[in-house]
């Protein structure tokens, strides 16, 4: 039996040669095409050497394929996704071309008018923890930032609960391929090496996401939300820590609630393959390499304020990994396929 | 004229060592004795090769000098200064040990019942932006930690100014230098590199400094404080992330509003030698070697909350330096002294 | 079809975990017991927790395994392997216990007298890509250390066909997880982080391992070997340079010869799964995770020269990756089963 | 008195930064004009905050000076400062453009016609521990290379002397900043962290310099050198470790040996106020920051070989705290002027 075709559109960014790491891996799909126009016409194993055991050419254009991943920069992904979709292929757009409902957004935080309003609506949020089930029947999934994968994970069953206020601050830290494979002075080895900083401080693009998504948990709550990202000097990984205060009576600010708090996202995971709700604070070590979201609610008893922490790797379950999961489900094949590495440590 | 002369209690650890670094390049006192238990008999230089410039000897016990610095542990390091005091020698205290008022706290946070309660009260709390005549005239100086210095500084000018509401996190992020010198797993290099986490969740030993300072500032506001420090991949540096609610119809949430509250910055700060109210987030490799402490003001204009980022190195204005500066000020030489580096970039 | 039991004695440096995390994810052997003195009791993801998917109990005495891989410290690890060997169970011995075939080497260089020099000929040198079909039907294999692996597959080719003079520098740069997980100054995150260095350079325990090695290739030429290793801030990987005069007139000093040369590699280790000869100088990222040896052979056509690089992962090709292969040959499993993972890039 | 104003063309870099954050410190000369094409019109704590203790704007052309720095790349360097030379201005070249006394080589190495062969004769190679009395009369000084540095430094004193055979090693391991400020996928945060690599292998820039000026130091004698620099992933620091035979008969190879070796090194820089021998392979972390050259001369006694390890900061030693050891000599100044900050540790 011929196994599924995919195929990735920009393989030459961190995500499309994560994407092809993992694919070459798995057991019930086949690479077939990938794209990238800088590099077209390489081996590409000539352009990524830790890839050299895939037997394939960097084309200029996607060759006939089941299933597309598109790691294009955002506004340009919806511009090759929308004719793979006319031609029935099943999408994952790693993009932000199609994470959010409301297509003004598109105008506010990306700066253009979204070409296809229409399929905004149709297309699901590949969150699959959240939305397992539409990402199954789905054409099109907008497979989510790296930031709010974290945040959300870490924050959607306390809003879903109605367990905390709506002041919500999340302070996120990030290894520095989250920016990407594109030359900057700020990822510059010797500036980024050494050094921490805050960035985006009037407001990141993933916080729109964030706001949707946890907005949709429970929609008779508002939330006032600040996002604050930060760049420290490793290569993957996303340290999120998430704060509130919660909401009075809901569970008691001691021991007990801590306990109570700890057994309320166990039970919310409880059949998340991708989850571990942890009984320390995670280290993003934890992670390197793999599809796992590590997770460690607690309560400040001194504040009545919940604290509680995410680790992931940025590339994996905050891009490439959950963008696999996301084929899986569409395809019929089980969720963790190909994804069951373990984490590199240390 | 001869020189102040000056020593170094427990040179052996970082702070002792960058104690040693910079006095050698200070004009107006001399490093006359170091101390330092496990590695007595040796030279400085050959426990520490980049202070082999540095003649001399480390003993067992400290020579006689007119002003000591104290870099031994917490609780060990009480029992070293209180006989310095009754020999009317003047002491800089970089341990916890005389920075907290109540006694009763040395019980809760530090497990171990306060020799000299009394000394508490005498002590002064060497933040010389806050503390600077005090500093001047006072025996016994209590250097303050390395988180309360950035976290302190970062939020003072609205605490004092009552802009803010007394909801405040605050979010550290700091280099591994901060642990010491002293062996550990989590400070081992194949488990430190390439990771971030949280730690301290239950409530971190400088929490309590926190809190006594900034309630000082507006004894009549309560504060409600959450403090989570995290463990970043780099040596030197503290970045810290403040955020609290601004309080109602004090400042405007807008553009303007954060002029105001910018020049509410420069205003408080406006003599400061040490610190530097900066238009963008500031980078931790823009103190990187120096005693400088960076703080860049902002409002989330979506929810009404300020943003403060405050960045220092953990090992110079977070101790060494900052010891130096209240030295110089008990001394009577001028504040910046010795003190005048630039950091090192890249 | 039951699999093969395998156990570790000694998971817990890194070797070991490295081990179990490879060896989830082989499909033909099933990992049933682990020791480890320090923390029996504890459940392996409890002390690890990237290993928590894997459900054992950290033991103090190993079960009954089929074959066992021993992750002791030398001299301690020939006393737990010597009893397995006379139950008749296999051994994949990581230490250097076994590695060398001259017993009063250990005296020397390793400070103890063999308990079982009788062993040491029987034991065969676990270098896969030089007794294959030795170690398929051994009973004992000793795997090479780190700094050997890259060396000998480095200079194997030239030694062999005779093509360089004696003199061999080889000047090797360490990731500090290749100094293993137990404390110490050198490895403390702030000491070796931003720093480089070179150490023992009275005689690396590995030198008389490399010099067996290459001797055994041409016993009727005799080496002079330096080898120094260094210590460079990063946590994975092996970058070896090694340097030798190519004999007069074996190959000409030019491109031709540089040609010839390569070849020469290619045609060596034409049929090796895990060594890859490659036109470009190798990046130890290139291997990072994964059980490569990357090799790039030229001429420095000035000084009539051999320059040979190689890269591996020390923990992978130079410890537990290794192992595993062996362990493959051992049990008649297809060498490749379980280190197909592609290295993890960036 | 007025201080002597000095210049920096081309500030931009990591070279003209750091001689900016040197200068500063500098208490006899005063720094009046720096330039930078790219960033003119703007002040120099704008583009880079931590000189923002420094009030000067990046201006296009240099202002009047009495000496000035040239840190332009090679080429466009001489073209700059052919003319202040002709206008009597005191100048110190950090670019190659006249380090090479044979014109020829600036067409094989760096592809261009030299644009005035005459000043090659004229220039005095600032390597102020082999030429101190020529620095101090020169107009025009050519500051060695990072590399050059290192390894001249290191294996000046056997070549004088005639203590080791012809067959020269230099492997020499850089941090990143040795790659400069301007972008390139190799420098790449994300590439070069947890990455090592050899480069150049066909010939670095650096090697005609160290042919040069070790064949000066001993004209009779024929050497064959070969270089290899490779790329580690810290911002600052070159460890160089030199291989050599010793000439037969010289030196014992043995411990006795060993001390007259270490004497000779001794000898050669006991007047040198930046080359400390040490007893220990030396750091990269000992000089971190500072203008020292520390050296460690060893006999590998198995092989009779010279091993011998130095370390600098590439930025400091190896470029703008060397041009202002340079600048001290050539305007009569004591040479530690300015230079003895201790390095900064840990």
């Amino acid at each position: 039996m011929s196994k599924t075709k995919v195929g990735i559109i920009n393989v030459t960014g961190y995500a499309g040669v994560e994407l092809a790491r993992l694919l070459y891996q798995h057991p019930e799909v086949e690479l077939t095409s990938v794209t990238g126009r800088s590099a077209a016409g390489q081996g590409l194993g000539e352009a990524f050497p830790h890839l050299a055991s895939i037997d394939l050419i960097i084309e200029a254009e996607l060759g006939e394929v089941d299933l597309a991943f598109s790691a294009m920069p955002h506004q340009a992904s919806a511009k090759e996704v929308i004719p793979l979709l006319n031609h029935g292929i099943k999408v994952v757009d790693i993009s932000a071309d199609f994470r959010l409902k409301d297509a003004t957004e598109y105008l506010h935080w990306y700066g253009f008018t979204h070409p296809a309003p229409q399929l905004l609506k149709q297309a699901v949020y590949g969150l699959t923890e959240l939305y397992r089930s539409q990402v199954a029947s789905a054409q099109l999934v907008a497979n989510p930032g790296c930031y709010p994968t974290g945040a959300i994970l870490a924050l959607a069953p306390v809003v879903k609960a109605g367990l905390i206020e709506p002041d919500i601050i999340i302070d996120s830290k990030s290894g520095v391929s989250g920016a990407g494979r594109s030359l900057s002075q700020q990822t510059h080895f010797s500036e980024a090496n050494e050094d921490a900083t805050a960035y985006a401080l009037d407001g990141h693009r993933h916080l729109p996401e964030i706001i949707q998504e946890l907005k949709l948990l429970r929609p008779q709550q508002p939330l006032s939300i600040t996002f604050v990202p930060h760049l420290i000097p490793m290569t993957r990984g996303i340290l999120t820590t998430g704060y509130a205060p919660l909401a009075s009576g809901k569970v008691s600010v001691d021991k007990k609630g801590r306990e109570e708090l700890f057994q309320l996202y166990l039970d919310f995971y409880k059949d998340e393959p991708f989850v571990r709700v942890v009984e320390f604070p995670p280290h993003t070590k934890h992670t390197w390499g793999n599809n796992l979201c590590l997770i460690h609610p607690t309560i400040d008893t001194r504040t009545g304020r919940l604290i509680v922490i995410s680790s992931i790797d940025n590339l994996v379950k905050g891009a490439a990994g959950q963008a696999i999961q996301n084929m899986n489900l569409m395809l019929g094949i089980p969720e963790v396929t190909g994804l069951q590495a373990l984490a590199i440590y240390p």
